[in-house]
């Protein structure tokens, strides 16, 4: 039997959202008989599920943040939003996670603002698996911090590991800089300060990576600053679609491809299927005090379920604590340090 | 018949030089008879190959900056490199453009030292065709500049418009300025900057793009700082790779499916052929005084043939001098402006 967990699930994120997070949610109830479920958004939405599914309770929200919205400034406006209705249940501790399909913004501003930061975390990030025809990998930034010091990078990359060993079974996960080059003099400013940091902070640091060290993934862990991460991210989303277009152009050129093609389509399935984002669920939003993972907005009912299963792995492997810790015993060693 | 050119060619640069380079400069000899060459290397290897080329002269080098050197610290060394004595020619008048495929920041620090910048141009940029299935587009910087201000971008933006004008074709290329969101609030502090002064400056800009906009070709000029730049480049052609890789593994899995793949090879050979860097023979140096290419350390002698005759296109286009006017009139507009 696991350990007993309830989650805070934004009945209203996500572009197909209430009808595919309703769905995603009953498959994670039947999935998981330790789990409850607090439905947050509209009366009408969240009430009648709650009182048809045992295990759910609704917590109703009078607003919604929409996807175009800014996010701080909606956060800030709309105090009764699905989603910050759900952080103030990890808040009140009546929640230990919190999950949404929603803006990613929304999501990262509420969670900062309500759920709060670790102490000792100078600033959340946003990680999130890579998938790769080789093997999932992890990275963090990508999109939480535009700007960063040094030191942000040295908690990104513990606070991945720690991820990356507890959810992803890495078991001592080699990390590496996202870098333009693999000498240590290589980079950026920040990038070659990073370096020095993480090599004297980080046990499992392995070095700088490059662009192309992602979807080869010749390490487990790449950290870097929010806008890098976010530019690397989206261009091995585009670059895949833009071949896959492509490949699917030349596929349908004439009856014989079409036959050809026929003959690969086992294997393209599962290529495809190697590279789903739906499958893990959603980014982690690492630093803040609970579990929060935030979705795709395009999620499945699938990817609802895999998000809001995640959600409650994270609270029962213990990580918070374990980065809560790090952060602690990091702060007392900096303060005998100076 | 067009313009007269003499280009300075780095007979040891790239991982088959010199054979390579040999053979790629007697493509472009042929191809363009107004096209004299100065090639720059070892006399053993330069000295004969002069003497049985009409409009190709010898210029002895003694040393040889390799791919593994410290490029700035090689280029002070080795005062009588390939690399370095090609630039001088190009610095002397005796020749008007510098080719090499050899260690792109040993390319990049000589041409920028030896060669020199334009007036009123504070940081000469590496762009680069990022070949896409749809179409090429082109990126300025992608790795001369890991630390940029905002004006730098301004001017990559211009230099790199006036290239794809002359060199791609591009009549009016809609610049963008490579960032994580659309809205002009976006992104770090940098790219908050930037987009206000291209806003202002640039003619042609058309705003924010993400990653996924490069394969896309959603636009023609992505500008960014060149860490930004070359982790894209570089995840570009990674991400590409593990895919064919993968594909590669899928059509050659039986019998059957190598069967059904050989109706498909007309069409990848066409794709592989779209998203091919060779074709377009390397990436200028924008900014120096003079047409400087650098090409690939894998090119092909085609590739070679392509790095020249670029280098000479380069030149008769009157890029050189259109960037040098408008950073004289921009520095005026400056000037007027305190």
């Amino acid at each position: 039997m696991s350990e007993h967990v309830t989650i805070a699930v934004d009945a209203m994120g996500g572009d197909n959202a209430p009808s595919v997070v309703l769905a995603g949610c009953e498959l994670a109830l039947a999935q998981d008989p330790d789990l409850d479920i607090i439905l947050c958004g509209p009366a009408d939405v969240v009430e009648p599920f709650a009182a048809a599914h045992e295990r759910c309770e609704a917590a109703v929200a009078t607003q919604v943040i929409g996807m175009g919205e800014h996010p701080a400034e909606a956060v800030r406006k709309k105090k009764d939003s699905s989603i910050a209705v759900a952080c103030r249940l990890v808040k009140e501790g009546r929640a230990q996670g919190f999950y949404s399909a929603g803006s990613t913004g929304a999501c990262l501003a509420a969670a900062t603002l309500i759920m709060g930061r670790i102490k000792g975390i100078s600033r959340p990030a946003l990680a999130t698996v890579i998938p790769s025809p080789i093997r999932p990998v992890l990275m963090c930034d990508v999109g939480a911090n535009a700007d960063c010091k040094p030191q942000y990078l040295v908690q990104f990359a513990q606070m991945a590991s720690v991820y990356a060993k507890n959810l992803l079974g890495m078991e001592n996960p080699r990390v590496a800089l996202l870098n333009i080059g693999s000498e240590e003099t290589k980079g950026s400013q920040l990038a070659q300060e990073c370096h020095q940091m993480l090599k004297e902070q980080i046990p499992n640091f392995a070095g700088n990576a490059e662009g192309g060290d992602v979807m080869a993934a010749n390490f487990d862990v790449f950290v870097c600053d929010g806008f890098t991460g976010n530019v690397c991210l989206k261009t091995i989303e585009g670059t895949a679609k833009q071949i896959f277009k492509a490949i699917k152009g030349i596929m349908t050129q004439s009856l014989v491809t079409k036959l050809g093609a026929a003959t690969l389509m086992g294997g393209f399935k599962d290529l495809k299927d190697s590279i789903d984002p739906d499958k893990f669920g959603g980014a982690p939003l690492l630093g803040v005090k609970g579990a929060c993972i935030i979705g795709h907005g395009s999620s499945s009912d699938e990817g609802i379920l895999n998000g809001v299963a995640i959600s409650a792995r994270v609270v029962r492997s213990g990580l918070i604590q374990e980065i809560a810790d790090w952060a602690l015993a990091q702060k007392a060693a900096e303060e005998s340090h100076e």
